[in-house]
């Protein structure tokens, strides 16, 4: 396998932190190439360095800064997948950055309208739920969340093992005239499409995000951002304020402590690092879409994540799937 | 005051858990009347009733129910409202046919464009959030979300006692030119317009909902009920993943005895029942939407929370901001 390009100098915790799980998922047996500025990076173990002079911040305009910022690591790394360099790329640094950089860089795949972000959403006891579109395309046509639903069936059938995915589409109420104009159309698209391996169930309720109602979950990039960071700060507030509330009385504090392992698998569970990222759908090559908050255990799962979906050639049966 | 006008029919657990709910509230000095099946209603003490022969169940198509059902409990409690009989009305029924019978039955405040529905978001350590439009309008104008925000001012005052609250607009990036196009002409609408005794504070994002980063926060109706229902879900995944967790080894289920007290409280603060349901802001009279799952204890607090809008006439400074 070529290796997996990371970017070394995108996320909060850049260089220390990437390298650090590049370096354990090479130990692993995972081959890595780190994108960026080699004086920068520290100690590098044995890892090869594709060099990139330049860094788009987190914060910056992502369309302007992939095109004026031509020796950047996003761009190298996203070169790197296209020149057959690496078999995939990974950055926990600027989402549209990274978003354009593989959208120009690799291209579409042939037929694919627009390329989406596919989110795992953790649910308890169960395999989690795919959503897409989760942020690249904040306007949608309605036609373009049939293909959002095949490519994301594609992902859960390689990526959890779903042997038929059952996909969804998100509004407002179960019933099929439920919600906008726009996904009352996307509804009637849905139902008339032809899916590969996967089946439309209608539509699903915020509230299914995180439950077993379906395996692939689809709406526009707008609402289904909203949706994903709804969920992240909903759960972190209800986690605060448990930590609040357990340090509050000396007892509650010992019995806190006693709780710990549990407590501990429960933030692990719901914590978007666990499943490594997300994966740009559509492009061609395989573009993982870390967190900015990662760290080198979650780059490690993120390296991970990047080196099954090659092994699994999601992009080679996407690009069936969506020309059939 | 003029009496309440509770929907005894309508809800999850009508109509014995409304009557109590409705019982309760009357002891406590709030004037209650009852409209619903009399022969339906157990004891109802000495609460007067207004007959009803019909009932729009839960999942009935709102629009056709009320205009053909007109002597269902629904529309009777909106023509009390009409009529003078009552100062406001309550229901856990049927949410699209309550804001239907309200609107159809009241009327909209002169210069409203359109109705909304104002949720109380729990925000750990904080006062609560307003959000709206929580389901009312799956599509939206972006002018209208300048009322909503205006309208969620005065409820944030009266409801949350806020003097001058700062209203957000629901976005997927902090800058003003982040979002859908629809997202980015709001904006602008937003930015160019004079909020009477509130405040412009810009876009927040999702994770935004459950923080104290804005006190109102204005978004479409498709937006606003998928974001709600996503943080409910959220919630409710998570607390049972808590329970699962605690009851899987003897001294977790010991420890989480003694964290009772921290964790009966919590359970309170995040659940819905908690604020006493919804208001439909911009119809010519108090509209409290409690939550299907209400039960006599919410329906209480419901009730008090209508009574607590009659008293401060949020109908009129409302009206008076509208219109200015």
């Amino acid at each position: 396998m070529l290796p997996i390009a990371v970017d070394a100098m995108g996320g909060d915790h850049a260089p220390s932190e990437i390298v650090a799980g590049a370096r354990t998922a090479a130990d692993d047996g995972i081959p890595v190439v780190l994108v960026g500025r080699p004086g920068e990076l520290g100690d590098t173990g044995d890892l090869e360095v594709i060099e990139a002079s330049e860094v788009i911040a987190m914060d910056a305009e992502p369309g302007s800064s992939v095109r004026r910022m031509k020796d950047s690591s996003l761009v190298r790394a996203a070169e790197a997948v296209r020149d057959g360099r690496a078999s995939a790329m990974v950055s926990a640094g600027n989402t549209g950055a990274t978003m354009a950089s593989a959208l120009l860089r690799m291209g579409r795949i042939k037929g694919v309208a627009r390329p989406a972000i596919a989110t795992l959403i953790p649910t308890p006891g169960s395999t989690p739920t795919v959503m897409l579109d989760s942020g690249a395309n904040a306007e949608c046509q309605p036609e373009w969340l049939v293909q959002f639903g095949q490519m994301g069936a594609v992902f859960a059938h390689h990526r959890l093992g779903i042997a038929e995915p059952r996909v969804a589409l998100l509004s407002i109420g179960e019933e099929p005239g439920k919600g906008s104009p726009f996904v009352k159309e996307a509804y009637a698209a849905l139902e008339a499409a032809t899916l590969r391996d996967a089946e439309f169930i209608g539509n699903v309720e915020g509230r299914d995000l995180m439950t077993d109602a379906a395996d692939v979950i689809v709406t526009d990039g707008f609402t289904g951002n909203v949706a994903l960071k709804t969920a992240e700060g909903a759960l972190k507030a209800l986690l605060t304020a448990l930590v609040t509330a357990m340090a509050g009385r000396p007892e509650a504090l010992e019995a806190a402590d006693v709780l710990a392992p549990e407590l501990d698998d429960l933030y692990r569970e719901f914590h978007p690092d666990t499943y490594g990222g997300a994966m740009l759908l559509g492009v061609k090559g395989v573009c993982i879409i870390s967190h900015g908050s990662t760290n080198a255990v979650a780059m490690r799962n993120a390296i991970g994540v990047a080196s099954e979906m090659v092994r699994a050639d999601v992009v080679g049966h996407i690009t069936t799937a969506v020309a059939s």
